[in-house]
């Protein structure tokens, strides 16, 4: 199972009941932010998560609307008495500019590491987070991510018995041990069917419609997507501020065949977001215009 | 005429409905504002006052709770078109954490100007305002600030003529200006009477009791400062993180002979600061328990 929460629902500014977009998954005891704008730790807090427990705190871009918030954050965490390591991931960079902002939080309790994106595409695993970050489109270096909670096959006897797997090991590898006896290795395939479906969230804001973004998103359980403009009358702007209409976000959550796409990352001058929610649906019916905290648990089939 | 509003009413982390401490006041269509936190930007929004004519931005310290709010607010004013410059003042040390926390801020459409506080006390004058800030004792350098709005004496025909002041200078003598004529150099005082009592606001938080508050209060319309704890029964830890009680601050309001005091910079902790207000005002009694975004209007006498 995988909770969700999307944390704020604006771009650019944060507003009197609209707070900058970000999101948070916990998974198996593990936290992990996408974003962090000014004002994210106060949404955290108003939906009742704890921000003790973020292992994982993964950047789009650098713009102050994504990234304000980090070393109020960082210091309300280490106010806490976290004493375990914070991971943070995002493009080429990251160092700098978190050191840069940490001027006002420079003594910090837990340590701080450090994975910075230099590749178009670079996969993660990560407290049991299988991370895919993809290069977008916006005016600076810009990420997606999709985050993918992967599962393994069921449980075969009949196939551990075939490979000879002494039955001691059966627990271990099950949890996914590979295991050396006598020389000869051991590894969970041989005790285990075929990998079941997972769980497969996309994230993407901040950036222009590109074929990338359908690809790493196909057929995900969620697709959050940033709606900077409710019509194509604003497609204009969209492609000078490199941002998308609701009408492009739909036809990539079309294309990529999600189960559901969140709208998020709108406009300060779009007041009310809803009004474009029957002509987005459509494009694709499973539109979401989220509104800040909207929240689910996403479980595994069956 | 001055507006004052207390944006916020907390210490150490914003808490929803709870906003960071900070000041804005307007005179004579410029604002100033003390200190920035995390979300300063979003509760001046609430209150309805423009961002856009902030001239001059005054900083106490440099904990994140008084200043992570800066490069966000500073985005949102460049994003009003503002071209007029805007004026910091701080502790030693100001241009370098500003241009740290401007990593996510490099371009700006106006230019920041500094004032680097180095001696226990300094006098500022700008836009009207007499700004006074002097040291106190916090865990790192840390100022208070007095705003002072003088007020020139009234008009007085009489002393005009006595001191053989040309009619043709009275209007701009009265405005202040100095005048030079046939190598004669004429003032405002050659047609003035005494000044009259002006507009007195001090404000003061991080710190522990010290002598200089009183003697920089004295006599103010209005003071404001920190209770970061509510009774005496905390002043151990008051002194360890060196910040005040609620009664240590009612009893430099009554050394200072101050009109009212607000109480603000509450503890996370502390869920009720109404809760110890009876007790406060046995010291002194104009305490106000303050809330986020009380505004008061201070007007000249008569």
């Amino acid at each position: 199972m995988l909770d969700v929460c999307l944390l704020g629902t604006g771009g650019m500014m944060p507003l009197p009941n609209r707070w900058l977009t970000a999101l948070m998954t916990r998974f198996n005891g593990s936290s992990l932010l996408i974003d962090c704008g000014e004002g994210t730790q106060i949404t955290l807090r108003q939906k009742g998560w704890s921000h003790h427990d973020i292992d994982t705190i993964c950047f789009t871009h650098y713009h102050g609307d994504h990234i304000c918030g980090l070393p109020g954050l960082l210091l309300s965490i280490g106010n806490a008495d976290r004493k375990e390591p914070v991971t943070l991931i995002g493009p080429k960079g990251l160092m700098k500019v978190v050191n840069s902002l940490r001027v006002v939080a420079p003594e910090l309790p837990f340590e701080l590491k450090y994975i910075e994106l230099n590749e178009k595409r670079e996969v993660i695993n990560i407290n049991g987070y299988e991370i895919i970050a993809f290069k977008v489109n916006h005016s600076v270096t810009c990420y997606g991510y999709t985050i993918n909670i992967n599962r393994a096959g069921k449980f075969v006897p009949e196939k551990a018995k075939e490979n000879e797997v002494p039955m001691k090991f059966w627990n271990r590898l099950q949890k996914g041990e590979t295991i050396e006896e006598d020389g000869r290795i051991m590894t969970p395939d041989m005790i285990l069917g075929e990998p079941r479906k997972g769980i497969k969230l996309t994230y993407c804001t901040d950036t222009r419609p590109v074929d990338i973004i359908s690809e790493e998103a196909n057929g995900a359980d969620l697709f959050i997507c940033e709606g900077m403009y409710g019509t194509d009358e604003f497609i204009k702007k969209a492609k000078e501020k490199k941002h998308m209409t609701f009408p492009e976000a739909a036809l990539i959550a079309k294309k990529a065949e999600v189960k559901q796409m969140w709208l998020t990352h709108y406009s300060p001058s779009m007041i009310n977001p809803d009004d474009y929610k029957e002509s987005v649906r459509k494009i694709f019916p499973d539109t979401v215009i989220s509104k800040d905290r909207r929240s689910i648990t996403l479980s595994f089939e069956d």
